[in-house]
């Protein structure tokens, strides 16, 4: 994702508390406070511009979500989105990925949602990719033991390489689509990746991990 | 695979018994007796007419290959290129693979191979796909504790089935390839099937799947 220069965007994001929690170690394991509702909390990682969290959070009123983006020029834009419409049901964190069991304790994420990640193609940047073991280790503290990750991509190499290392840390698959645009994929909500790469013709791959 | 009408084929297949062994049980246990070295055991089901097992047995004398086909007329033409070029670490069985067990005792085999299996796309017709968990359960049980089972494909909805009945029965992935020939796929032996369907530019799916 392109970063451009926005002063203001660190500016909005820090005054609208209600839309970007700034201090995410507070609600580490008591996330259904902040909520209005108590609901089962779905966590996007990588979210970008949030189109698909925000687009989930009003598809699923009876599901809290939050969208973890490391970029505030990237996620200014949905913040934008959601100061137009508010959502009870949605929060952003500005945070790294990497941290993300300083957020959430043991058990509290019901399910995780990587979509378009940077597939990192160099070997030794193995480690960036956000379905490399490293992370998936975090997930699975964070998850319940019903908990699921759910992943989407474009790029196949990636793709190819998940498919291992959710398997080789002992994850199962189930859903497996190698075509998810050919198929027949009811309650698909798009991602802002999703809709470029899929409006190119590209085939979108997905799948979901569990235990 | 069509099934023409061949009555020399049984026949044929009753005069080489250097080549299709038609008493399996009997070797259960004990299948390097049978072979002229002492080498790993790789085995492919469903080997049609035989020319992967054929090629991978040229390029391999140091393991010991055995391809089993239901069909006769199918066989028939594998058992035909054996006997004009015969190979000393190459056998076919004339039989089923729901009676896999009844051939190799426990942990006899080192590599399972499926390749371009049927791929029943109807649900109800899930049992008779050669990874589907029944079948899996008694490769399995034969194969060694490193044993490996690699499938390719042509078949999407057959391909996303499989690696779902892999994980699930509890294996792991490696070396998955959603694209076959179009990735540095060194040492990779064409079946009949496979030369078909690449040739026409078909999408070739690979996976290993291991405990
Ligand atoms: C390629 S974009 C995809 C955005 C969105 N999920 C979509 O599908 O349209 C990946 C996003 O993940 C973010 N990202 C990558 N690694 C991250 C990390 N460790 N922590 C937080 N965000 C990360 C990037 O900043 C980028 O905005
Ligand atoms: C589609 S063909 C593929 C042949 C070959 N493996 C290839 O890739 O060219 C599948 C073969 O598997 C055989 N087959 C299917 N189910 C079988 C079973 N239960 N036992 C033995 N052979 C079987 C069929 O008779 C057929 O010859």
């Amino acid at each position: 994702m392109r970063l451009r220069n926005k002063p203001w965007a660190a500016e909005l994001i820090e005054n609208h508390p209600e839309v970007v929690e700034s201090d995410p170690q507070k609600w580490k394991g008591k996330w259904t406070e902040r909520f209005e509702k108590t609901s089962p909390l779905f966590v996007e990682v990588g979210t970008g511009k949030g189109q698909f969290v925000s687009r989930m959070a009003a598809a699923y009123p009876n599901t809290n979500f939050i969208g973890v983006e490391k970029y505030e020029s990237v996620l200014v834009t949905g913040v934008q989105r959601v100061i137009e419409e508010p959502k009870s049901n949605l929060l952003f964190l500005q945070e790294d990925v990497h941290n993300i069991t300083d957020f959430f304790s043991e058990g509290e994420v019901d399910r995780l949602y990587i979509n378009f990640t940077d597939p990192w193609p160099k070997n030794k940047h193995a480690k960036r990719r956000l379905t490399h073991e490293s992370f998936l280790k975090k997930y699975d503290e964070i998850l319940t033991d019903t908990g699921e990750i759910h992943f989407k991509t474009d790029n196949q190499g990636l793709f190819e390489y998940s498919l291992k290392s959710f398997t080789h840390y002992g994850l199962k698959l189930k859903n497996v689509s190698l075509d998810l645009h050919s198929s027949d994929m009811e309650d698909n909500i798009m991602t802002e990746y999703e809709e470029k790469f899929s409006s190119k013709g590209m085939r979108i791959f997905r799948v979901e991990a569990y235990r």
